[in-house]
């Protein structure tokens, strides 16, 4: 004290002084920027953001349940990459195609990240219902309709809305519903070529005395009068695997499936007003482990019949899945959509000016042609930039395109799988960008080697 | 300065530093306590603490994804409690003992929320597969494997395990994996009385050539040589309504559906080791509106078929309901699952031992029996506690017991539900301990109006 005293009056007050506040503003301040203080979440949220925060080299990310390895969770690499964090290429590896999955989305949810997150309780909606003693979540129906009107793609004002567990339980719920009562005489249900599988692949295993597959619209439509028959006909528009907008061959029962119709992959010409549309998470925000699908329906009859459905098989959407897609479509609507699909426009308009050059070289392999419409959301007028390209192998003998992919190391989905010949192959563009970047690089070696005549199976 | 030097040289001095070293602390302790400091969940995180600490007067709870008032989220009431904060109590009202809303395990999950909280990113698992290309969490996989060794109630060593959208969507894939692929001749799916109604309900809708509803396994049994008929007998045990360990009645094609085979609701005898087992996390945590149920398989055929199914018909269980059902499984299995199955029998057996009194004065309505049996997880030789009392109307008159109860404002589902006479009402034990406690007081009334031979219908 003496020794202060005599060296250290006032200057050492002050400096004292000084720093009491100068730790005052930084206790102060800190404990504003926590607000609102935390408390039982925050384990939570450190879990999930130690997973978050490893690199795994930029190809490949860690999941707060995926394989445990020494007592961490460990990277799950993009295709073609391994090791520990993912920074091992494999030069020689086959880029695989063949997948819907939509993991192009994944960079925009990892730079939306503190929108987009959610914390569930343990004890989040332990009931089978809402408040309002229904299964579906009356906020997140407000979103749909709001996110529809929005992008002006269909009509849902006086529509009846129910969720399904992914689009693919809501195409056997309408199969069911539009289907005659009659055992006697079964609803015949149809799909133009080339379409998705799984018309037909779930109403063979159900082999109901109410409806049956009959295969391609406009075969079944050319073999039968349609005065007396039956009809439910799906109609995928954009289709899948091709991108074409389509029309009813038969009219009368159409489910539409909606899958594809974002501004991501279509212009939007109009809104679609039918009696049953399907929607799709997957296809719009890229959330395809998400498994959310939602049906438009006019007729309140209809409508009953497909909830009765769902209260039979699954009781609905998960509350916890409701949640999470709820505040998901938040961050799509946000700033009337504008960051949301200037991300997902330009990444699949990226995807598809590489690739339309690499085609534009090649007269073995041929894809569909893309045709500028006005899209009413982006206000110009555009092409479609397809979920896949639809490749057609055009020399005679190479009537197995797969085959021909597979030898250039690209695994892609065989026109069989469509109902189409085999002379086609479906191509994901909606995969990670390292898988797109190596199946640029494949293409580009495949119609090379063409090029200069010395490239046989 | 001069003033400072007058009046406060050491004093002030050491009363600054000493200021400087507690706020020091602080700020060092205040960081620790924090680490590691959160940053994209901490929005999301802040809501969900701000939902949950609305108290609902204790008679209800808010959700993040419920109804907005006034711009904030309001109180979802417990039955027969309303008003803005739910604290208005209706004393006329019905009290509802209908449905099996497990919400008595609630206030357990409420206090551990640090461990049963999970944090979805908006990047989690947006793939339809796991990194092993299945679509079921491994994880997942060994703590429900774990749990069943634990509670010793089933074997699943050398076990296929297939996750289900609830226990509902697992019921119909059986029928479908064990039926004849013969369409002449349908497999013949029973159940025997009284039977829970999803099992005729799903199977009548499909209006499948390759199986059909044939009701009652004893009176099937009576009426036909089981010799060369094809047969699939579901066997509920405990049953669904009345809580009785149930055979088969037929042998042969079984699926047994194990619900309510868990420490709360009855005692284990011992590990179930049979071809098809389903159970369901509504009956076990409490969580019904997530939608998750699994089943136990032991043939390959069986497991692929029912696989086949899954993947045609929804993909799968969404990836988030994954990772929280993991979350709330490692809460059960935590210290060999003591303090779960300690709160969740007590909770039930408090109930019974609660209600045994009121119907043991009662010749107007008779329950089921219960006989004292060893619990090889609790070690001791106690009672079961069924999820429902599966009431009797005893006075011959009284044909219609629902009427009776409705009467005397108890609301419950009616024995034909079941397959059984309307002599028969299920209630509900397993709702919010507000319900219990009206649904207690109701029927003590009931009982001490007949007493006093003075209440008539």
């Amino acid at each position: 004290m003496e020794i202060m005293k005599k060296y250290c009056y006032g200057p050492c007050l002050l400096i004292s002084i000084s720093i009491n506040i100068l730790l005052s503003i930084n206790l102060f301040v800190g404990k504003i920027s926590e607000r609102p203080a935390l408390s039982w979440s925050v384990k939570a949220a450190a879990e999930a953001e130690m997973v978050a925060a490893m690199s795994c080299s930029g190809h490949g990310r860690a999941f707060l349940d995926g394989p445990i390895y020494e007592g961490e969770p460990i990277c799950e690499c993009y295709g073609c990459y391994g090791g520990l964090d993912c920074s091992e290429f494999n030069p020689g590896c086959a880029v695989d195609a063949d997948s819907g999955d939509p993991i192009f989305m994944e960079p925009f949810w990892m730079q939306n990240a503190a929108n987009s997150a959610v914390v569930i309780s343990g004890w989040h909606r332990m009931s089978y219902r809402y408040s309002d003693n229904t299964v579906m979540s009356t906020e997140l129906e407000k979103y749909i309709r709001k996110l529809h009107a929005l992008v002006g793609n269909a009509i849902t004002e006086g529509r009846y809305l129910v969720f399904g567990v992914g689009s693919a339980q809501l195409l056997n719920a309408a199969v069911y519903a539009l289907s005659s009562q009659n055992s006697s005489s079964p609803s015949n249900v149809v799909a133009s070529v080339p379409y998705f599988s799984l018309y037909q692949d779930q109403t063979v295993l159900l082999n109901s005395k109410n409806f049956q597959f009959e295969g391609d619209s406009t075969l079944w439509k050319l073999n039968n009068s349609t005065n007396n028959m039956d009809v439910i006909e799906f109609v995928t528009s954009p289709n899948n695997p091709d991108g074409e907008l389509k029309e009813p061959i038969i009219g009368g029962k159409t489910i539409y499936d909606h899958a594809y119709l974002w501004p991501h992959f279509t212009p939007i010409t109009g809104p679609s007003d039918h009696d049953f549309m399907i929607f799709t998470l997957s296809k719009l925000t890229g959330h395809a482990g998400v498994r959310f699908g939602w049906a438009v329906i006019k007729d309140k009859d209809v409508y009953d019949k497909v909830m009765n459905y769902i209260h039979l098989f699954d009781f609905g959407v998960s509350k916890d899945t409701q949640l999470r897609v709820l505040k998901l479509l938040k961050v799509v609507v946000e700033s009337d959509g504008k960051p949301f699909f200037d991300f997902s426009y330009n990444m699949m308009k990226d995807r598809w000016d590489r690739l339309t050059p690499v085609f534009s070289k090649s007269t073995r392999f041929s894809i569909q042609q893309r045709h500028p419409m006005q899209c009413n959301f982006l206000n110009e007028t555009r092409l479609a930039s397809p979920a896949y390209i639809w490749v057609k192998c055009q020399r005679e003998e190479e009537d197995d395109c797969g085959v021909v992919l597979n030898a250039g190391n690209v695994i892609g989905r065989s026109g069989s799988s469509f109902g189409a010949k085999d002379r086609y192959v479906r191509l994901s563009l909606i995969k990670s960008q390292d898988e797109f970047e190596l199946l640029l690089q494949r293409l580009t070696e495949l119609v090379s080697l063409e090029n200069r005549s010395v490239y046989t199976v």
